[in-house]
Order: C-alpha cells, then structure tokens, then sequence
C-alpha cells in the first residue's frame, strides 16, 4: 500500500484479510458461492462472529429489534459517523458484496480505536437485509433505522416457504413488536464501502469510486399472451406465438437501451415459458426487465421506448401484451461535501480515484433520503458480482477500508 | 351425416358421442383438460373401460403384454387388418388427440360385427403409449407389436419420479419379462383416424384428410452459454448475455423458417435461463428446437442454416453455443393402395377430402416401416391440440369414423 501523506489512517491488512476469509466461510456452499439470508442459521452464524469481533476491537456492540449489529466507538458528542454495509447475501453470491463494507468498516473503526475518543461518536454496522433474497422486504436494516417499516411487514411478508417474517424474528430471537426501538435520529453521516459490481475501475486501473449517485431502477414484468398450439400441426403463419413475440421485445427493447449508450443498462434476466414443452407453440411468455439510469427523466424516456416496443411488437405478431411496474426507484444523490472528504482520504492515502454513478442499488440510496451520505467503490476483478466469482484483491480492499478510515477520521475526530 | 353411396358404412353417432365424453372423463382435470400417462390409474381405467365396451360391442377383447388393447372381430383368414391409435395423452391434453383414433375405431368394428364374418380379421387397438408424457418411451405400444423394444429399456427408463417402467408395468399388471410375446407378425393393415391437430381442413372446409406423409422431425436443444454479471453494474456494451444471444437465434431460425414457407414449421418451446434473477444477466439460455418438414432433404438444409445462425449469433454475442440433436424420425410416406381405398370410402361417404401431410408425428409413421398404412383427418375446431381446448363436432368424429369403417369394410370383406 502506497503511503500518501501523514494523516493517511492505514487499517491492518492481516485483520482485514481475516474478517473477509472467515466471514466468506460463513454460508459458504460447495461451488464456494455465499448464501446467507436474513435471519437464517447462516446469517445468525455472521451476527454472532462480527459481536464477538466487534468486541476484540475495543468498540461496544448492540444489536438492535431487527438484527442490526453496530460496533460503537463513543466520542465526546453523541452524534454519530456512521459507516457499514449489509450482511446477508444474494443466491450463491461472492464473498464481498456487503460484506467487504461490513468488515473494512470493522477494521477502519479498530483502527481508529488507538486515536483516543473522537469528538463524534463512530459507529460500525452490519445492516442485516439489502438483498430481498429471502423475504420480499428490501433494505429492511436501512429501513428500520428510518422508522420506514410498515407496522404490518412482519405478519403480511413470508419468504418462499411460507414462513411469516415475524416467525422468522423470533427464530432469531428478536421481536417483532420491538421494531420501532431500532429507529435512529441521533445519525449525522453515513459511509459506505462497496465492490463496485462493474468493471469500469479494474477497465481503467483506477483505485477508488466516488460514487455521485445510484440510479433510478425501473422493474417490469412483461407478460405476452399468445396461443397455444401443436408444433407440428399449425403452419408458422398462422400462429401467436408468446415467446416468439417476447423474444422479439426483449431484442428491441436491449437495442434501444444500447443505442442511447452508457450509463443506461436493461436486462431481461428472468423467464418463464408455458407450457414449456417442445412439441408445444408457447402460449404464455413472460419475463422481468430490470431498466437503469442516473437520471430520472432519461430512464422514464427509455420506459416509454420499451412499452411503444412492447405494444408495436405485440400488434405485429398477433398476441396480448401486459407491463407491471414491479418496481421503482428515484435516484438518489450522494453528498457533496461527503464526497470531498472522501476524495481528500483518497488522496491522502495516495489513492487514485474518479468519480462516478454507481451501477448497482445499495442501502446508501435510502440513507441518503435522510442522512448525508456517500460511497467508496473498490475495484471488483473483471467487474463480476453475485456470483461466486466475485473477487476483489485483498491490496485493493485495504486500500479502499484505509480510505474509509481516513476519511471518517476527518469527519469525527 | 351425408348418405353418399349404398356401400358406405354408417357408424352409431350415439355410441360413439358416448365413448367420446366417458372416455374424456377419465383422467380429466378441474380445467378440463386429459392427462392420462402410461401405466398410471387414469390409464388402467381406460384399459379397463376399453376392454368392457369391446365386450358389448361383441367384440373379443385381449390386453398385450404392454397393455395394447385389442377387440378382435374373427374374420376367415388369420391375417389381421388393424386399427387404432393410443389412449395416452400429453399433460393437460384434449379429449380426442388419440381417443378418436380409439373409440372411432371400436364404433367401426361395432357397425360391422353385424355384417357377417369378414374375410380378414379386423382388430382395434387401443396403443398403449405414444406421448412419452411419463417415460421417454416414445411409441412404446407400437415398437412391442414390432419387436423394437429394446431389452433393457424397462430396467432402465424411469419416470421423473424416479419409477422404474419395469416396476410402473407390475403395477398395472403388466409382466416385464413377456414383452416379446406382445410382437405380431399377422398385420396385412393398418389405419389410424385422427384429428388434424391444425386448421388447414377447417380453415378450407373439408370434411377429411388423407394423410400422405408423415414429416421428418428433429428436435435439438440449443445451449447458450454467456457470462453472469450484475445487472446494474455491467454497461450493455461490456455484457456476454446468454439470453440476448438466445432471443435472437430464436427469431433468426424462426425467421429462415417462415421465409421456407409451407409446410416447414420450427417451434422453440422450451426455456431455460440462468440464474433467473431479475437483476442478473443470464450466463445460460437453453431452448428446445423443433423443426419439421415432409421432405428429409428440404429439414436437414433448414437445419443446416439453423446451425449457421448458432454459429454467426454467438461469434456476434461474444458467447459459446452448443446444438444437440435430441430425437431425429424419418418421413414416413402412407400406403398409396391404401390411400386410395380410404379416398374411395369418402367418397362413398359424401365426404370431401383432400391429400396432405400430417403435422404432427404418429404412431402410424412407425408402423408404415413394417406394414402398409394409412391416416384419415377429421377437422380440429381452430386448429387446437394438445390443449383442453381441443375439439371436433360429433359429426365430423361420426363422419370420419364412418370413412373408416367403410374403408375397413372394403379391405377385410
């Protein structure tokens, strides 16, 4: 690690490589993929190792009515820095995505620890929900700490066994009725330290993202009706095929988000065909589109793109077309005097960084609604994530905690 | 129905509406559809159901070794004129696809047990398989009458349940170890009536079908295999997607296909992709392909050009493709002598017809390899197959298995 200059904070690389390898065991499956979800045997597992953790750093620990679990370095003000990511994990997911946010934080804060007490009280924490891999519940953790969960979550959402969320508290042994304690009003800042899913740092060789903004995500399910029919009985002019009409959509609408160029993404990542036999012309084609842009009014724009292509499509081949908006969110500006502090850490520790949008949705986005708040972006190895390829050096994630460190030592102490 | 000639033999239309509606209502779902797999209770009520009404047709009933259902009407001559089709049915099938073929055949020989003893011996036979809707058995009712039952299938195929066939064949009754006794080597005939499963004879309003050639058929399953990535953080220009790759060889091949024109028909009905997560970009799209043309050579230069789109798609998409041929049948032309037979019994019939080629695969393209044979169509209401939807009128069921009977009439008196 290349020093910077004299107020450059250096976390342990040894501590940090060893919180990322035993925390990466934690879920860990035979294809080496991470699946940990909230409130499961796994994820209480990584709740109960991070308190001890937290413990052997100096800092008090506490988990709150929804499993949280912060690492706290009291200051002469009560008002805290808050800095940290999410614990649980998608399907067979990497080892980084949260965790690396949870455990550089760790290390950041035990780092800081030997500085004696700050002015503002620093506060490490593993949010215990980000990825909606298990209840239908998105940034639960974040959420609760806003005071944002419906009284009614707990006994309405059940995950894909038909466990109620409320049940699945208690099996944690947390209760459900105490979720408003979890409520936060006493934060000033929060940082976040994240992979950053995509390849643009490796591409570029550079060492740090200032995130500026998370995009608007747009989630549709598309669904086209069509006719089924025997394969070999009904001439080609003459049918509706579903999925053929859903394949030609799903071409157009990628054509479309191509042609207006980066940032813009869209995928169609989900599918279902039915009957989904060979001998049978599909009479049902459905699939979900994940749609992606910084700004707001460029991503609605795409949106009325896709559904014209949707509806001019659908006419074409003869077949029902329905959109359902899943899913919608704005996006959300990082702050700006935030992202000044971290760009001086970055330079401090001799980081070379640039800014940029971040691809992925992260608990910072809702955050930031509230508190000021910002990202730090390490380089992810050929820019791979959720799945357990993700990789990011070990020199790259000390780098990225040392940076977070440095920067939250400007902030509180 | 049209009296057309004195020589035109008339079946019962209330025995066989009968037939049609009670051998419709086993196996029936609360959506109205038939499934009916080999060997399981729905089927052993067929048979059973079978075996009565042939009894009261008096006819002689026997059940084969595989559970082949006969009704014998003696004749003079031991040689055998057959006819049938099979009792099966795909999951959530129709009430006729097969069952007309059945009962249509045991009203024929009902209608003509009155007529003296016949020269030949006439036999209907309900088949026991042809759907592979349980077991990859394809044709497994034919292929014992033609002794192409390979030793080891029933110790090796198994349901997706995991049965055996050995053990689901003892659990309808069935001995395993006697499957060569279900061979025939008596066979002068065999017509098999069925419904188009297409709408060229409703579309055109023609009373019947004479089936000319049964289509070579080639299904293959087309792998695509791309790279997973997060959907946010990857920009469109930088993505291996397996889907995106997918979609457009579906279109280019259905495209190649349409530009053939009649009779060539290609369906990619089957989808598979992976992971099947909204915001992940597929790293594996699968899909079945289903091509079909009359003419061997006209199939196999369609396929060739499907190989080439496979090829080109994947070199543009950046990704690895990888084509298996799965199941590759030969057309199987019709008997001409007995074409012209079932033409003249139309005829005699009052009932127009025309010469086309089947759609779909039958048993009857097996047996052509081994005994001369032919199909009659009878209209299907809009085409429909293999749904619950499917239909024909009574009186074009009665209709075609009238033209049967006189047909059977002409060749066994």
């Amino acid at each position: 690690m290349t020093n910077g200059s004299a107020d450059a904070v250096h976390v342990d690389e040894r501590l940090l490589g060893r919180y990322i390898e035993e925390l990466g065991r934690i879920g860990e499956s035979p294809d080496g993929g991470m699946s940990r979800f909230l409130y499961d045997r796994a994820w209480q597992q990584a709740r109960d190792t991070l308190v001890g953790w937290i413990r052997e750093a100096g800092l008090e620990p506490r988990v709150d009515a929804v499993g949280n679990v912060f690492g706290r370095l009291p200051g002469a003000s009560d008002r805290v820095v808050l800095t940290g990511s999410h614990v649980d994990t998608v399907p067979s997911g990497g080892k980084y995505d949260g965790a690396l946010g949870v455990v550089g934080g760790l290390a950041a804060l035990a780092a800081l620890a030997g500085s004696g007490t700050p002015a503002r009280t620093l506060e490490v924490v593993a949010l215990c929900e980000e990825e909606s891999s298990r209840f239908p519940a998105n940034f639960f953790g974040t959420r609760a700490m806003l005071g944002l969960i419906g009284p009614d979550e707990p006994q309405r959402l059940r995950d894909p066994d038909g466990v109620l969320l409320a049940d699945a508290m208690r099996e944690a042994g947390l209760d459900p009725a105490a979720i408003g304690t979890a409520e936060r009003h006493d934060l000033d800042a929060f940082l976040e330290l994240h992979i950053e899913q995509g390849r643009v740092l490796a591409d570029e060789g550079v060492d740090i993202g200032l995130v500026e903004v998370i995009p608007s995500i747009a989630w549709e399910t598309i669904t086209v009706r069509g006719r089924q029919d025997h394969a070999g009985a009904t001439p080609m002019d003459l049918r509706q095929d579903a999925l053929q009409a859903a394949a030609q959509m799903a071409r157009e609408i990628t054509g479309l988000v191509e042609q207006e160029g980066r940032p813009a993404v869209a995928t169609t990542g989900r599918w279902t065909v039915e009957p989904g036999l060979p001998s049978i012309v599909p009479g049902l084609a459905r699939f979900s589109l994940d749609l992606r842009h910084p700004d707001l009014a460029v991503r609605d724009r795409l949106l009325a793109g896709v559904h014209r292509i949707c509806t001019d499509v659908a006419q074409r081949h003869g077949v029902q077309v329905d959109v359902t908006r899943e899913k919608d969110e704005e996006p959300a500006a990082m702050d700006r005097q935030l992202l000044d502090v971290c760009r001086q850490a970055a330079e401090a520790c001799g980081a070379s960084w640039k800014e940029m949008p971040s691809g992925a949705g992260h608990d910072s986005q809702l955050m930031a609604t509230r508190v000021p708040t910002a990202m730090v972006f390490v380089p992810s190895v050929a820019g791979r994530s959720h799945t357990p390829a993700e990789y990011t050096e070990l020199a790259d994630c000390v780098r990225g905690a040392s940076v977070l460190a440095t920067a939250l030592h400007r902030l509180a102490f």
